[in-house]
């Protein structure tokens, strides 16, 4: 299996999912063949990270428009309007998945004489929506790859790699292609408390593809940065504000405020569907609150006794003065964000 | 059992100590009454924290000079210079271990006639040890208060509470003194990966207390001090090198470094004897590395691929410059510590 991660696979109008949740423990696969069965897949965190969640999400409205025998396309529109609501209440965070979901939407709300033509157009975009991830991955790799210099030692923190894709990852991407160039590029994972995505998800794909890891718990950042034994950050992230804000795993902040003190580079990654031109900054993000049982419980063992209060917020907002460079596939934003963003989505 | 907790005490020549290794779960004792199982006790991390470590192993070299029969004074000395050499070693990089055995050697060292008087004093310094630490952190805690002003709510990591000493503890001294006096005080206990201290114990004591805490993941710092959450910082130590740099758990660097950046005060609660004047800086000091398998896995579920590289540094060294104040029982240092330290040393 070395190297063949498929994470999402659609095959015979069914969505093929690598479950995340079971991770690196067991291989296991959960087929979704219903909206209901997406939207939990997504909220359970079967399937996660921002790209995969809205490829996930554009094969979800595809099944949900497949299930409806309607041959009013009003009624069939206002059916698929209420799914794509439903689907987009799952996760509040990753601005990806209303992306995928507007898009999908977009394609219902074209003329159509023949209800089959439109699904059929639903299909084509699903894909498009995969394809385009996997494209934007590999150019953000080659993006980054420009920035890194003679950086021999990155950190990461979550999991911004395939399994957050579908292939390549988007922080992930420099590693792959760096490894492919023959560069020597070692990696250190922040273990990301609570769901241990770094733990559990970087170390493993990045490992298997013979890739130099180390995993650090989250409290290491400043003990390594202040030993310079890191060259560069490099995350994902779930939605950028218009002025370069950056919400993305909650730890990332922290990391931000550290790399900033010892003069160490912040790179975000990701595709410009990430990049959230609607909103002003990250005070109009929401992040989410996720159940307290995943701090107070670590893989079912109870860490914390009964009783006692717990906070889970899942994101944290990074500050834009805080982050050196904004990769995406359509080229590099450097500060001011509000201006460079504008010209990178336009 | 509320509010008894008793992590050490010495009773019919043994050493009978709470099992932190169990803690929350389960309250048991470990009953050492040889030098080998103080030693073993110390490096197994049955008792923890600076403070209790050095209490432990006044009555440890006691134990130890209990069981020799050796007539000849000079051979006693050196079996006790040989015993504090073995239980210095058992953890390196809290102060307090090796305070507390030059204590106890100090008393070998003087002019005896008669061996079963050595002994005899033997028993009153670790018990001096032992009272001396109980007062130092209830003076901490008064001091620790005036600092304190109109402050709701204060964060802290691991435990450098009762578990860590033998009463009132040093960073939460304060938390019960301000409950005792009806003070609104609540506090954010970080988890501390690996070992978990704040999650196990910090919350586990604070709550049967009756104070209101609630536990966060060490990721979750600087999102807490963005929301202006955070009203001051309370961490132990485990040295103080004489310009003020301080070791304590891994995980206290980040902290110091996004209070700074926040404006939030960071403030160290110690003994005195955690000051370690001999050295001049922080890069002096003995960062421990521990076993592996506290990063891999956690309360005995494995959470990282096997084969995976981890980095496991027990402490980090927090920069003087990232210090408000450094509270002791003798009173409290501002900056510059090089110049405060030496006068309240002294």
């Amino acid at each position: 299996m070395k190297g063949k991660i498929s994470p999402i696979e659609f095959s015979n109008n069914k969505l093929i999912l690598i479950d995340q949740r079971k991770l690196f423990e067991t291989e296991e696969y959960f087929v979704c063949d219903s909206i209901e069965s997406v939207y939990f897949a997504i909220k359970d965190m079967v399937v996660r990270g921002a790209p995969a969640i809205g490829v996930a999400a554009g094969y979800g409205m595809y099944i949900k428009a497949l299930s409806l025998n309607i041959p009013d396309i009003n009624d069939f529109r206002l059916e698929m309007k209420k799914a794509g609501e439903y689907l987009n209440s799952a996760r509040p965070t990753a601005v990806n998945l209303s992306y995928a979901i507007k898009r999908m939407i977009s394609v219902v709300n074209e003329e159509w004489l023949d209800i089959r033509m439109l699904k059929n157009t639903l299909y084509k975009q699903a894909i498009a929506i995969h394809n385009e991830d996997i494209h934007a991955n590999k150019m953000i790799g080659e993006n980054m790859l420009s920035l890194l210099g003679d950086s021999k030692s990155v950190l990461t923190v979550c999991n911004a790699g395939i399994l957050a894709t579908t292939a390549y990852g988007t922080a992930t991407s420099v590693m792959y292609l760096a490894k492919e160039q023959g560069k020597e590029l070692s990696v250190y994972a922040c273990e990301t408390r609570p769901r241990l995505q770094g733990a559990r998800l970087t170390s493993y794909e990045l490992s298997r593809n013979g890739i130099d890891v180390t995993v650090i718990t989250d409290g290491m950042v400043a003990h390594l940065m202040s030993k310079k034994m890191v060259d560069a950050v490099i995350t994902g992230c779930d939605r950028v504000a218009s002025n370069g804000d950056t919400a993305n795993k909650i730890g990332t902040k922290n990391i931000s405020i550290i790399a900033k003190r010892y003069g160490i580079p912040m790179y975000i990654a990701c595709p410009i569907s990430t990049i959230d031109m609607d909103i002003k900054d990250g005070s109009e993000i929401i992040i989410e609150e996720r159940d307290p049982s995943e701090v107070t419980h670590i893989r079912g063992v109870q860490i914390i006794p009964s009783g006692v209060k717990v906070f889970n917020p899942s994101f944290d907002v990074t500050d834009h003065e805080d982050i050196t460079a904004i990769v995406t596939e359509k080229g590099i934003a450097y500060p001011p964000y509000d201006v460079t963003l504008k010209i990178l989505y336009a």
